[in-house]
């Protein structure tokens, strides 16, 4: 075992097993894990942060790996860019599904020392994944991946709060789910910068299009800046792939660098950055606050709350207050 | 408009407008709600509690409603049972999604007094969305509605968190997603009493449900109470139906009231309502801490924390410690 200040060396210096540990003590919540983030925090920065979501079935998953393959084998004479995807899994407490797609991914990816693949499963705690997530994603910047692919089961409270830590948010759609009017989403349409739909050769693509590009229009907020805004609008592209084909996979591509370019000539990025580190920061402070409420709390508290509720004396509301007033002082560090 | 004491007895008393209106005030979570339903929490423990969810594109919504109409019209001389039916829908902030999602419905189940629908849309805040259900829920159980059916978009943590406030969960797939790694959760199976697979005449439905098995064979946790354990198991049942057609129905209903036999005959109904009041409470707790903290920060203290982080001066958690040792004292109520 290395010492603290040669696990933070070893990961600037792009070795992966330090990278590996790091990113395991960051998701236990291990202080030696945030030590290391802290003192790792000032080589963040650099990495475009990607975030991809959409429905199960979408595809998603097979879409990534061809991105990241995309970017490692670039055709146009640019140079490969190095590629760490992260992919959340939420609804996976015990890892199976997290395990099992790491497996798949392997086959196409394994062997390049410019792609480094890493699953999540649920932390269980409420905010704990997009904590664990903002850590892991600085961790693979501070380690100097050039993007960084954040993808996330989609449709969720948490795939929204997760698209907040990116600067590019993607959202995937399958053909035929706009059958289903809850199959597309106003809300995840807004949090989208660029919109694909993949497996483009499946029956009812052209109608997916339309259903999205409609919704675009009724609810993307872009839509609603003024006419003569200093600002050029983004207007999220519509795009079609069949990932198991390696089809339109260069366009996204393509698009992914246009709203970064986008982003920087606007002034844009630095908006997206400092509201990024706020939501980062929002899911810092409620997790140590609730921690320092639990160190505080004298342990019968919570149980003599519990009967009270069982026994319907007090309410949930009254009981939370309570025990929050409980608290013998603030937190002094 | 009439007072905080009308509002709880017009609720108790089943009148629908004040329902919808103390429904308003704690979704906007204004503090005459909460103060309604800290008075109606005595009335509440007597509904029983279904979280429905599952992929978009399962035709949840259509099973929900089928469900409803199922459980208003009983067949085997049994009483009708009222039911209440909250729509959750964490990725609509702006409503257009839960908004089209009620007119849908209303077609099949307006008009009938005994049947209540509300849509609901995140309200932002990290937890906000689960802390406005649980509100809802309480609201709608003290109102006297004998089921309550809380309907989420599916696979995101929130919708795990929403699970724990049932006392039955359902999971509904549809054939076909299995062929996607992604689209069967185990975490998602982890917490399901009943399982269901609509579009049950759809391609490939013999093959969901075998997959369905497998993965309850070894995710599901029932599985793993040792031999000879005082607590009968129970193994949830996987249940074809097509809602569209209304097939299958009335085995789910069954399925529904059979859970709720074995949790009474176990004594598990206890624990679930104990599990259910404790994730409540540490909901309230986490955005009561929140919401002093934010009232006691000096105003520019959040504004001088960004720009450190901007210029990777400090990482997010030394800003985060930072920003909770601010507080000058203990909240006191």
């Amino acid at each position: 075992m290395t010492g603290k200040a040669d696990l933070v060396e070893s990961v600037l210096g792009g070795k992966r097993l330090a990278l590996a540990r790091l990113l395991t003590l960051v998701e236990n919540n291990a202080p030696e894990g945030q030590a290391a983030l802290d003192q790792l925090f000032a080589h963040t920065g650099r990495a475009h942060l990607i975030g991809v979501t959409g429905s199960p079935g979408s595809g998603k998953s097979s879409l990534v790996n061809q991105l990241a393959l995309a970017l490692r084998n670039p055709v146009d004479g640019q140079p490969a860019r190095s590629v760490a995807i992260v992919a959340v899994d939420p609804t996976s407490p015990f890892t199976g599904g997290a395990v099992l797609g790491d497996r798949v991914r392997m086959r196409d990816l394994s062997g390049d020392p410019g792609i480094f693949i890493r699953s999540m499963a649920s932390r269980g705690a409420l905010g704990g994944l997009a904590r664990a997530t903002a850590g892991i994603v600085q961790a693979l910047d501070a380690a100097g991946f050039d993007i960084v692919l954040v993808e996330t089961v989609g449709a969720g409270q948490s795939e929204v709060d997760i698209a907040r830590l990116a600067h590019t948010t993607l959202v995937i759609e399958a053909p035929g789910m706009g059958d289903d009017i809850q199959a597309i989403k106003a809300g995840i349409l807004e949090i989208a910068d660029i919109l694909v739909i993949n497996k483009a050769d499946h029956p009812g693509v052209d109608s997916t299009v339309r259903a999205l590009r409609a919704m675009l229009e009724l609810g993307h907020p872009t839509h609603q800046v003024p006419a003569g805004s200093p600002t050029p609008l983004w207007i999220p592209p519509v795009l079609q792939t069949i990932a198991t084909k390696a089809e339109g996979i260069r366009a996204v591509v393509e698009a992914i660098d246009a709203h970064a370019r986008h982003l920087r000539e606007t002034g844009a990025w630095q908006l997206r950055e400092r509201s990024r580190l706020l939501a980062e920061l929002e899911v810092l402070v409620q997790a140590e606050l609730t921690a320092h409420w639990r160190e505080a709390l004298p342990p019968e508290a919570l149980a003599a709350a519990l009967v009270e509720l069982e026994t319907r004396r007090i309410s949930p509301y009254q009981a939370a207050k309570h025990l929050v007033s409980l608290q013998p002082e603030a937190p002094i560090h």
